[in-house]
């Protein structure tokens, strides 16, 4: 994989919501909102609904895909970060430095009792970006 | 499928932008923003890139799936409607029409000479929301 730019990983570590793609056993693609802790270099953690969709589709094909953007109504100005990851569940020593990142990023997840439900690692194999490092008239995907 | 409650259709018309799952030949999921427009009852158009990796994969594989969210800090505003969706390449009248909502929608598209592409017609066969008519902690996919 290319080395991802610094302007690249500020992106992705200060996006407060992603949108993660993954790929149901019945072929049809499922997204959801999640919201994303980055570990500043490949790795970036979610934490979704143990029973869900997303969580039966991660676990019949790690091939996972997380969209970060901007929108805005000056198309000038959009900015995304595609990346194409290899899902696992997180163990031992990863899982509480998931959940020091989840907390710090997250501190709104404590009122409401947010704890670890399927945490998984999301190994950055490949990206594409726009309107970060390229300026790009709209996407182009 | 269960009838559309208005004001999940009204969220969806009013999307400027929402975010197309396709899963690719290789059986990787992808990711595009895109900006939709809502036909009022059960399809949604879009325009994509003729060449890119999300026209490839809706071609081979016409299951797509849409996420139409608004994220917010406090998690008990968030809202959000995924549509499973089959694309179909838009003809004839319809794209007349498509085209209608898309420049009524978005003025921005004609300073760049925004005309089409790929336009497809997502059929909506199925839908979830949260958020909108019923409140949940935290998205539950």
């Amino acid at each position: 994989m290319k080395p991802i730019p610094q302007p690249v990983k500020d992106f992705v570590g200060s996006a407060p919501v992603c949108r993660l793609a993954t790929v149901r056993s019945s072929g049809e693609p499922h997204i959801i909102p999640v919201c994303p802790a980055f570990d500043g270099e490949a790795t970036l953690y979610v934490d979704i609904a143990r029973a869900g969709v997303s969580a039966k589709a991660a676990a019949s094909n790690g091939s996972v895909t997380v969209l970060i953007d901007e929108y805005y109504d000056d198309w000038s100005k959009l900015k995304a970060v595609i990346l194409r990851c290899r899902a696992e569940p997180i163990e031992g020593y990863e899982m509480d430095r998931a959940w020091e990142l989840f907390r710090g990023k997250f501190p709104q997840g404590d009122a409401i009792g947010w704890s670890a439900r399927l945490s998984l690692a999301l190994r950055i194999r490949g990206w594409t970006e726009w309107g970060i490092t390229q300026a790009l008239p709209y996407q182009p995907e």
